[in-house]
């Protein structure tokens, strides 16, 4: 950690940031610049401390020299971290597709999605059995039914099943029905939620708020893992910005920052980053391509009577297409889909 | 509803979509343009089924025309919503300043903290005693212990208390501890939160999420509102963008926005906006002009030693004298504080 | 175009609304519904005249309907165009490389650089001469004499060259150095010089804005286009978000859109974008997946030395290697590079 | 400037690094923390030339600590800076309002609304003559013809005139015509034009770009003053964001943000910014409240005619409340205006 001083800090200023930081038990280090002086920080992690040091007479700016998070770094796990699931690892060689309706909407619809997503190669089933929507006035999905109807294409299929989680009193449901909890962008952090999932030590999807930076998801990350669970695959599924032609931003430079700095597997939703089906295709290639470890689709039997997230839902003659492509284009970086 | 179909759709097309518009129940109106033809859809706002259309054949765009929130709405309810706490009235005449610290730290510290915003004339202790935290690694709040100083602050001052609560399993205790209950940014769209929180009628102030539009945050107070919950006092605290020099862009024009498309007051938190001691009077004085309810201020008896967002936090002799100016502008635009 | 009326419009502003809009020789259809009034607006490009009405009294919205962009679009023109630059097809089958350095710094550097591109399978090379920099304290590049270091690297590889133009009073210099003229992401609407361009019918490639949306480019390459140059090639380089770890946020969703609502070749900027070298090879393969017709990628013979964007400068090694992997790639995809 | 030194630089890496530091003739001065070494680099502002060392071997980050805008700061220049423009002092106590139309359209257009500005107690009239629009099918302005005519206006009222300049090759005539030159918004890093503006010494007001920093404005400041001409008036106009439902989102913790780092005056632009006409007197308030040194406002004798920005005009009974509002809150705050 590096203490900057303002330009006219008197000498006096600087010796009591100096004294208070040696109270706190860590080693000062002071550069005496020609226009400015800064102070060096020495002890480790203990560092943190002097953050609230920020409103110091004659502090100018504080700036952390290590990462803030520390299990979910590839500084202190460098290998990848591979996660099994009912047969299927996640951050291996395949690039994993987990496909299925934004919503749960009936018991023929999830069992049809299912056995198409086995057929196209698929190796996860998704689909939302509670929906948070930004809308009270939306369509919230089936509830406890739901997930009933997702364990059932499972047993059909064999195909494990990510479904979204979103209060934390609920958590012995999900562990019973969900192969792997989704954490939604809404809910990244929600702390309390994180918290519970980190101490069920189930598998997680952790997806990145809209408004979250690389580093933002990476603490999420570590508030599941300082409870005692690794299980976690990062999801980047689009960023607040001022484009208004596609739902959210798709950040696939995200994919390949995460990949350096963290150890755990990335997967990519292209569906609720970009909005726009057509554009769907090409996004999903372009992630396998920047390297990410699976991919989340939203797939519909018929995307026009879809009851949630139609407009961005492929069919199922585009997914089939679009998996023979990926196949492709993972076998052109080395990997296989 | 304005269904527009695409340049090149079919006369076939753009019948079949008429046809299911009606199935709903709804009337349609076509207008045949020189290049496009756009469908109205008539009926009130059954209209929202119409976007589960948006992957129909021919259809390039839905265009909502009503607004997607109703209770919440100015149109529905066009006088100012008061909402009166302990004595307080928040979105009368009077701006309302609540002040306090980012966290409780102890029984001293917020003791202190309340006397001294009672006679600087603030109405509103606020204080963290959960405190949700970007990194695991940093304080996390007294928990209960917290409340129970804050009650016991009240008890002494008179002054209402209002604090977070992140977890819908603590409602009881928080609507016992709490005057209004805060919903933090990061939990605006939280809606198993936001839906107990409307269960159980009590007020509370809902905080904009950082990538959360207006219309986003009018839509999370539809989810307390449609409980019968109305005593929502809504809060700007700033939103994430490019700019790095403040810790977010506190948007000011969405306090006049607000006030313009809702009936409820709206009040502004300065410090977390823009993260940076020296220009938060500034921006109180600017929030106040901008016709804000109150204010949400970060005050610590001695910044520099705070657990919690020291940087941004005010001390006693700089609040009170922001006390002052406060006062004068809000007489100078025909209100009170 | 259709014009919303507000809830509380009376019957006469809604018919003074029409009557005005009928003044502009526009065809008018009312759609009463049952809380608002909408007006359908009919008569082609002419519509643009009723968006200065937005202030009359009862007009609460006006949406266009048709895009605002004509000669740019791909349904004014649905193939796709290609454009041809010293024997280089920059909008066909094959993924064009254009690489080079941020700043020509010497004749050696250029020339070996110009060589090392040809060698690695490179079709175009890039390279400032007039370097726009953020401060006026950095390397602004060395102007003229830059020019003809590329003219002679041009010259003995036989690469076309794509340079940057900031000054309209130097357009004819420029037509006679470069094959490509660019146009940086400052001055995308810098609208004196897109006219420039526009008239001299050289080819051009323009740069997006990092805070232009995906129909502000369109617009900008309509200002050039109507002056009669269609040869112009789109180029994603990153916009303005939130997320500080890399320079920009690429927005490779940006391609797919743009190809679908232009026919124009569209290229990325890997380098300017990420701003972070080790993850320039992998967005450059996720922009090949994505559709992207090429690539601007800044390379540098010694990037610790460079004068200027060094931190995001691929070196020869890693160029050629990056090289051979995006050959894989367009194949994967049915291309060739 | 400090160098970080990533976790496993070597520290034979370490060396080479200080080398090439002392290289540049600078002192290198490290400090070996428990996980990192950083490196102190001591020497003024010549350590810009550190920056390029961003991609050697071992390197993890570069952090500057010096500001990279010189003149353009307070701590060069403690004092505010006031520019006098026939006999109108900008900067000083009394807060300008500069008003006019979007565009001059018409030599009545511009007399009339000159007097008015002139009786509401506006200080200059602002008006533009070539106008950069985003789409070439828009007004484009009168051209020379509109400057005489704001002359004509200046000559009646005695009010000076403020009007945008896109072209550098017109920088003799804008001179005479104009007594401050605007630059707009999309121009600000147009470098070439910052360049002649400087040169010529003329009074400039220079918008923020929409996805500009506070830190980039003062560096197109910079590049204005570092020609010699220390006659600039900063204006905030709004930045980019996610939110549509204002133009842009006014940034007024920016005005006192740039009040605290450069001597320059500050005014802002709520029109543009906000884009609303019924939200820019609350605007203009806060504007004054937040310590902006004057205003730019659109006005327009019949905002519903405008053949420009009609929408977030204010007619002239709108202007003279909100004047008079301005008022009292400027003298709420200790201002005249």
């Amino acid at each position: 950690m590096i203490v900057v001083m303002s330009q006219d800090a008197t000498r006096e200023q600087i010796e009591a940031v100096m004294r208070k930081i040696e109270e706190f038990g860590l080693k000062t280090h002071p550069i005496y610049g020609v226009l400015k002086t800064v102070i060096g920080v020495i002890g480790d992690d203990k560092t943190k401390v002097v953050e609230t040091m920020a409103g110091y007479p004659g502090v100018e700016q504080i700036i952390p020299i290590l990462k803030p998070y520390k299990f979910a770094s590839r500084e202190t796990h460098p290998q990848d971290t591979v996660i099994e699931v009912a047969g299927v690892r996640i951050g291996g060689d395949k690039v994993v597709v987990m496909a299925g309706p934004c919503a749960v909407e009936s018991r023929e619809q999830i069992l049809n999605t299912a056995r198409l997503v086995k057929l196209a190669g698929g190796s996860v089933l998704r689909g939302g059995a509670f929906k948070p929507r930004t809308s009270p006035y939306s369509f919230q999905g089936l509830g406890e039914e739901g997930l009933r109807y997702l364990a059932e294409a499972r047993a059909e299929t064999g195909l494990p099943v990510v479904t979204e989680l979103t209060d934390p009193r609920m958590i012995d449901v999900f562990c019973e029905y969900a192969d792997i909890i989704q954490v939604g962008a809404r809910n990244m952090q929600n702390f309390v939620l994180l918290t519970e999932i980190g101490r069920s030590g189930h598998p997680v999807l952790l997806k990145r708020g809209p408004s979250s930076k690389i580093e933002d998801l990476l603490l999420a990350a570590e508030y599941i893992i300082k409870e005692g669970n690794r299980k976690i695959i990062l999801c980047e599924r689009g960023i607040s910005t001022f484009e208004t032609y596609t739902r959210n931003t798709l950040d696939l430079s995200a994919v390949a920052a995460l990949k350096k700095l963290s150890h755990l597997p990335v997967v990519v939703d292209p569906s609720h980053s970009v909005g726009v089906a057509s554009l769907i295709p090409a996004m999903s290639l372009a992630a396998v391509a920047a390297g990410a470890d699976g991919l989340l689709v939203e797939i519909h039997p018929n995307p026009n009577a879809a009851l949630c997230d139609g407009p961005q839902s492929l069919d199922f003659e585009t997914f089939s297409a679009t998996m023979s492509k990926i196949r492709k284009v993972a076998r052109a970086i080395g990997r296989e889909a």
